[in-house]
């Protein structure tokens, strides 16, 4: 669709490289190999047979054709199947036993996307600690100075601009408090196989010694069709973006107000010098805006009809990198645009 | 719109009388009332004036007359500066300072939707837990049938009932818990005035005794432009119809797939007698989209800008009674399917 | 779920008492025995038959008994069987052959929804026509006014308050011929029988007949698992409340810029007299929100499966009457919202 | 924001590289210069000054630093402001004034926008026609054969494929007619200069040549601020994407419902090799669920607060060129899936 990401001038107001790395292609394919690097590590483990060390490190080393994963994909819906024939080929008949074998495809992709949403609240947890930060700062800068409290978009009584802003930080605290319990929270593997039965005879030492290979955690059983853990990032993000976007809204609303609620730098109009548009706080309302749309697609992604949904689970593959990646922009605009503030508010 | 609860056939598909009870416009004024009457004893209370109790019992029973709060509503966009000048005249003028003085209409309303959330909460707790229970009594019931396990809408391995059912079941668990904590984090308190301020000498008291007033708690400041409780609320139904709308689904899925799979009562075709149609399981399905796109609407209700935003707030009004009312529904109608189930697998 | 239209205090902000009407069980009820009347009389009419007229009476006149229509529709996800039951056995079994035969359930609720349409648009443009000579009068009133035009939420270059109001009027009168073509579009019956084949002899004159009977056409083929015309009116319906939102949009940003732009009565605050809240704006704000959410979930309910889909349908019923009802209340609102407004710009 | 039309694996499942291209940043800018020079030429034909096409020729062979765009539109929000710095710089002082003078940047970026989004409904009615054609043969080749209607997700009476198929063309005809009027409908331009006033001695002259230097008609007015042009697109898209997701739905449950309905190459399974998944068939009901919510959420984008809306404007700017590309993919899968059916029916 767009790659706001690498947009060449979009990029530095609606894109966010960062997120955007943990979802690209090579990303991608680098964390599926180490799982299945992972998996024959732990398969060869129980097995005691000393060849899977070296198997994993061809798996993670292997060269990977697109064009083959690419008609993989297309024939059966997940690169997994082309992936791990490529995979076996590379490796040669003697040890192709020790690739795959035990997992199913959404195994691989779930459990890779486990990886990266850990990256992506990582990020997430390290920008609001960087808010919260500006914003206090901003605080102190501002010390005394007031300003009209605005109610149904009219000034209502004199309040303090460090009020002002405590509003715009009260979400953050919980929202950094609910991105560290959750990063750990992400931090497990999936694995069922088949249907989800986990029908091995060592399952609970092959389980176990997949996720310590991978630094996760192994919940004990599949839970691939219980969307829950997608669903309390998306639910993280969804409030991250209405703690930027209202960020966005209120100076939008203060400007228009007037110049002694706020002024800032950027915004200018070479048609009308006199114009100073809040354009990055117009732009962080529309960031918020979309991710709220995609978070309501992913409601929708939730829900997996018998063991395994092929239609839910591709609707997911739809939203939730460019999720990451507008809520991602959002915290990286919302930095911006307070750094553009001049001033607020009156002696 | 169209009230499904009170519809005259569409009430036992549709409908949750129950839930519907809560938000009736009777029961929310009784809550209101209840609010003010609270608020006048808290403030009576601090005077350490004996009147407060008689004022209060007073509000309790005030005579409200419906079209003086219409034509109040439609002028003030919320009903109580009408409700305030209808008490004050109730209670007279020696007492008038005894009403709302210190609160601000959108105190009034937030604390009553808490009261109104703990209630709602509390059914839907009831209720998961009655359906988990059932789910167990057939996983009992079926106990040794097998039937395929469906992946990508075709079957896979075999696997057992007890497993397909053990899916049903997996999330309410969670939900449940998930529903007790949320009861507790919902009984609190809404106050800070005209801009959350709680501009008064004594606030702490004050707000201390208006919460005990109530069996709720005082979270120490006003939280009216932080929808985050709302939000918490809005993404448990949503998970809970995203539980009960997955045994719609599978139910129709199996039952396409056919006869070995599940049979049921109900769902018959008077044009085609050989018809079992899986008419509830269609219904469930229903809500659940319903529902989830309602609840996730919320994260634009969610973004109050300034002190207080009456669009925001009027668009939650719209929302929220609605989407627990189709939540609920989900729940009774998830029960119905589920009895109305009379095999499922082969032995 | 509530019925905001018979709300004692919502009502006259956010409800729509016309197009609520129009939806009731009671409205809804005649309209299923006008169609079975209508179907009665036309195929008696092919049958030559000089009982169906009588039949087709008894029909429009007999008593339903709620409780039974009730326990149908939870047993059969539809009212019509259970319905059907009851007008036999009201007409008796002699004449019962003359009750439905040859329609199905979806045919005469379809017919039904037409005839509800229908009304609908009608009273879509009577309000748009209003509201545009609403606009008119305020353009001559406020003639040589001028104002800001605000761009990116900044006071840009002066402008009329005639242009200004002209943007407001602008959709209308594509809306109005929309609605206009609409009405005509809906005016049709549905029939096709339980798979949508009119498997029958003389179908092309049953058809004729059946439409003539309720004043409609006959499209000549069963349509009811292609939503369009639904979708058609939904999408006139999203437009009008786009329009009647940005009215509202638009006054609570005049408002917020400053009083030179514009003077309204109503929206005070009893705590902060020299406030002047746009409360019906901020209304028409959340009701244009809403009506673009249930627009959304309207999409998910066109894509129906196989030649009948119970759980897409389902999912129509429980958006598509507050569709039409928030548009509806966002119509009216717009007129108040107008009718308050004292004055708009300087000399 | 991934750009699934250049993926690496996702490509020939998710993406649509055609309608991706019209969207690349490179045929974006291309076009923004196309439409910068079609305007030099019109203000420059008014001045019967010969040196207007000289400037429109080296405005359209101006080189873009990529990184000086960016830069400006961080700033302003909108790249137009830099890329015409840049340009007045290219052409020289002595000609800077025949640069873009009396256009504002929403009018180059929606003129763009009606040139691209003419090509994408091009796009749209070829492949729905080849689609169509595509039908029409299936048709042929089925002649004869006969399966279950499904009603209610259960087999109703026996129908033809004939009929079956029928249903997924019978959207098409519409579809295709509604394409080629929209085709026709979005050839126009937009200009208005700073408010929408088009505020120039000349006006009808220069709006008559800016449009017919680029092949599009003058509709002789701003209707930057009414998105009706860009919801009409939209609501098209939508229909095309239920149209082909019905096509993937049905698939899907014939397939579940038994082999003697459909056969198809490809969906197979490594661990199951019994298993035929109808891995196309669901990513089209994936693609279509992702397409109607941001359709439908263009509805937000689409109402404009003031003369000119920076955050309806970005957002729609989010949302639309991933609806193309979604639609334009679904209309390419839908290809494939019908391609790989074997056979539908019984003889």
């Amino acid at each position: 669709m767009i790659d706001t990401a690498t947009h060449p001038w979009l990029g530095d107001l609606l894109g966010d490289t960062q997120i955007a790395a943990i979802f690209q292609p090579d990303a991608e394919l680098r964390r599926l190999l180490k799982v299945e690097a992972a998996w024959t590590r732990a398969i060869g483990s129980v097995a005691a047979d000393g060849t899977a060390d070296r198997v994993a490190v061809a798996i993670e080393n292997a060269p990977i054709d697109p064009s083959t994963l690419k008609a993989g994909t297309t024939q059966d819906g997940v690169p997994i199947p082309a992936l791990v024939r490529l995979l076996r080929d590379h490796v040669g008949p003697d040890h192709a036993a020790l690739v795959h074998t035990g997992m199913t495809s959404q195994d691989v992709m779930d459990t890779s996307l486990m990886l990266a949403l850990g990256d992506v609240l990582s990020v997430m947890e390290n920008r609001m600690s960087a808010l919260d930060q500006q914003l206090l700062d901003m605080q102190a800068a501002f010390k005394g100075r007031t300003m009209p409290a605005y109610t149904r978009m009219q000034p209502a009584l004199q309040t303090t601009v460090h009020d002002v802003i405590g509003r715009w930080r009260n979400p953050f605290e919980r929202l950094m408090n609910d991105a560290r319990d959750l990063t750990n929270k992400v931090r497990i593997v999936q694995w069922g196989g088949p249907i989800g039965a986990r029908d091995h005879a060592q399952a609970q030492a092959i389980g176990a010694a997949f996720a310590e290979n991978l630094g996760l955690r192994d919940p004990g059983q599949a839970w691939h069709t219980d969307r829950s853990v997608v669903l309390d990032v998306a639910y993280l993000l969804s409030r991250i973006s209405i703690a930027t976007g209202k960020i966005g809204e209120d100076v939008c609303v203060f400007a228009l107000a007037g110049a002694e609620n706020i002024t800032f730098t950027g915004g200018g109009s070479s048609a009308m010098p006199h114009k100073n548009n809040p354009v990055k706080a117009e732009a962080l309302v529309a960031l918020a805006d979309f991710a709220t749309v995609l978070a309501t697609n992913l409601n929708r992604s939730a829900r997996h009809e018998g063991f395994r949904s092929g239609r839910a689970w591709t609707l997911e593959w739809l939203i939730l990198p460019q999720l990451c990646a507008s809520v991602g922009a959002g915290t990286l605009l919302a930095a911006h645009t307070i750094e553009d503030i001049i001033s607020m508010g009156a002696i």
